[in-house]
């Protein structure tokens, strides 16, 4: 069978001319593992890059059951009727495995899909959640090529993709439930830390007052810890869109104040740099890993380590050694 | 100058012999980068290690102005009081260059140092936190070999140093002021949420109420992390020994409970192996940056990704290929 093969002049054309189709099968290409797919990937790269960064980022995460998609697609609504446009991608490294994958279905954002001035994107499936990330910020990149001006990066709310999330968007919202008890134990130890706002879902009807006495609870607990800047929390409803006006002033203040003060391009110069070592890092240790005369001693040392018979700086040394030698 | 020359055997003995001399040469032997040095360390070592692992391992931090070495000899004078047997070590990376330092000077804990029982060992100086943090672990096998029950590792409360120490301690003690407004700024993201307990220090005279509303605001905000267990808050007094029992209590049912259920031997078998991959990790990143080929690469690579004409991507992909190649 052929392989599908792409126009790399007429995708850039396509993509800058804003047509949602190319836009589409761009960061397809992006996600081929092809060869020949990834040389023209790297041309519609360069041709795209000039015209990104004009975008606000903004990651969202929050456990299973706290209502992200509806959210997202509410927001979404929201800031399209507002004159944005708006993208909407993910970062889910388990969405080839399990079933609970956020967005593997469009229709779960049905209103969004709908609209022309929005594009979504499910996450792209399989691989490290570092390969599932750099897949991501490509695609942010034709997206912003594309004209988008918010970009919404949806993150499973358990486990490590937050922090990496956190790394490429401009600003980190979490969403909670209110109700400090079971719920919450979902949460994931240091993601209440990566928040840049927090919002209270399903604040309406009787669980109004509730959300409101959570958003104080959250506050309080917040103050407790060393920020640049305060951490606002909002309530907010998706069934009668309460919030959602606080939470797009927080977002058009803080856009605005750090692009101003050029906090924004700081930071974003910053994540590409700590990507760049993160991205060498990982490689190291995956050619560490496979090294065929390291993958001979290292089940021996761990179990010497584990057995108290090696100390684990005699046994990196040892492993180091054999992997340079 | 000839080098002194150590003799394991009897360091060994003297060691294991409780001698406190034996002891602190031993540590100094294990901090020593003399070649010859180093394969007498190892084979003290092997001597010690079976006679390791008796103690609980306490990690306690907090920032400069919490009272810590008061703290910790108040603590520690109590604990040799109640028949224990402590020892105080550090982990402090900034010791050589900043003269903020902790335990630079023992006569800060004057009172605990005169006691038989107790022995205290200023921060290994210079080198990496990665370093420091191995001569401590190697100390910690000595004064467990040596008899001591109880091991409290200080660290400086500011930065990278907690997570380390978090890895090589049973139980993390983080130390807290009253008062939830500026003091707390300097508490860095993250380790609030390392701590398996909280003592609010200087609780006494007018100061108690305000340590007693500062000790269920934090028990409040705690109550907000998905955490295996409660993280219990006390108030503590070094100057009136307040809340010292409550602490030892705490510890000494978290000890007997972990030891029991095996689940402390697990931890700490799982320390070991993490340390191992973090030690892999160090050495591989350093073994790269080093590399003559991948140095007069990187700045080139790195300037390139800050101006955002090459990909983080493909910039790793190029430095990783030079440095195999």
């Amino acid at each position: 069978m052929p392989t599908y093969s792409y126009n790399a002049t007429r995708l850039i054309q396509g993509v800058l001319a804003g047509n949602r189709r190319d836009l589409a099968r761009t960061i397809t290409l992006f996600e081929s593992r092809n060869l020949a797919h990834q040389e023209v990937a790297s041309d519609v790269m360069r041709g795209l890059a000039p015209h990104a960064g004009g975008a606000l980022r903004l990651g969202i995460t929050g456990v299973p059951g706290v209502g992200k998609s509806t959210f997202i697609e509410s927001f979404g609504i929201y800031l399209v009727d507002r004159g944005h446009r708006v993208a909407v991608l993910a970062v889910d490294p388990s969405s080839r495995l399990s079933r609970g994958s956020i967005m593997g279905d469009k229709t779960r954002m049905e209103g969004l899909s709908r609209r022309d001035e929005a594009f979504i994107r499910p996450s792209p499936s399989g691989g490290t959640l570092g390969g599932v990330a750099a897949r991501t910020r490509e695609a942010m990149v034709a997206c912003e090529a594309a004209g988008f001006d918010v970009i919404l990066v949806e993150t499973v709310g358990v486990g490590q993709s937050e922090t990496t999330v956190k790394g490429m968007v401009d600003f980190f919202l979490l969403l909670m439930l209110a109700g400090a008890g079971d719920e919450l134990q979902g949460i994931k130890r240091g993601i209440m830390e990566l928040a840049d706002a927090v919002a209270i879902t399903k604040s309406d009807g009787e669980n109004r007052e509730l959300a409101e006495r959570a958003r104080k609870s959250y506050e309080n607990a917040l103050s407790f810890f060393s920020r640049d800047r305060k951490v606002p929390v909002v309530t907010a409803s998706a069934l009668d869109g309460k919030g959602l006006d606080s939470l797009e002033t927080i977002l058009s203040d803080f856009y605005t104040e750090d692009k101003a003060s050029g906090a924004l391009e700081h930071r974003r110069k910053k994540q590409q740099i700590d990507w760049l070592w993160a991205l060498v890092e990982e490689g190291l240790m995956e050619r560490f890993k496979q090294a065929p005369k390291v993958v001979s001693l290292v089940d021996e040392m761990v179990a010497g380590v584990e057995k108290g018979e090696i100390f684990p700086g005699h046994a990196a040394r040892k492993l180091l050694d054999r992997f340079s030698g």
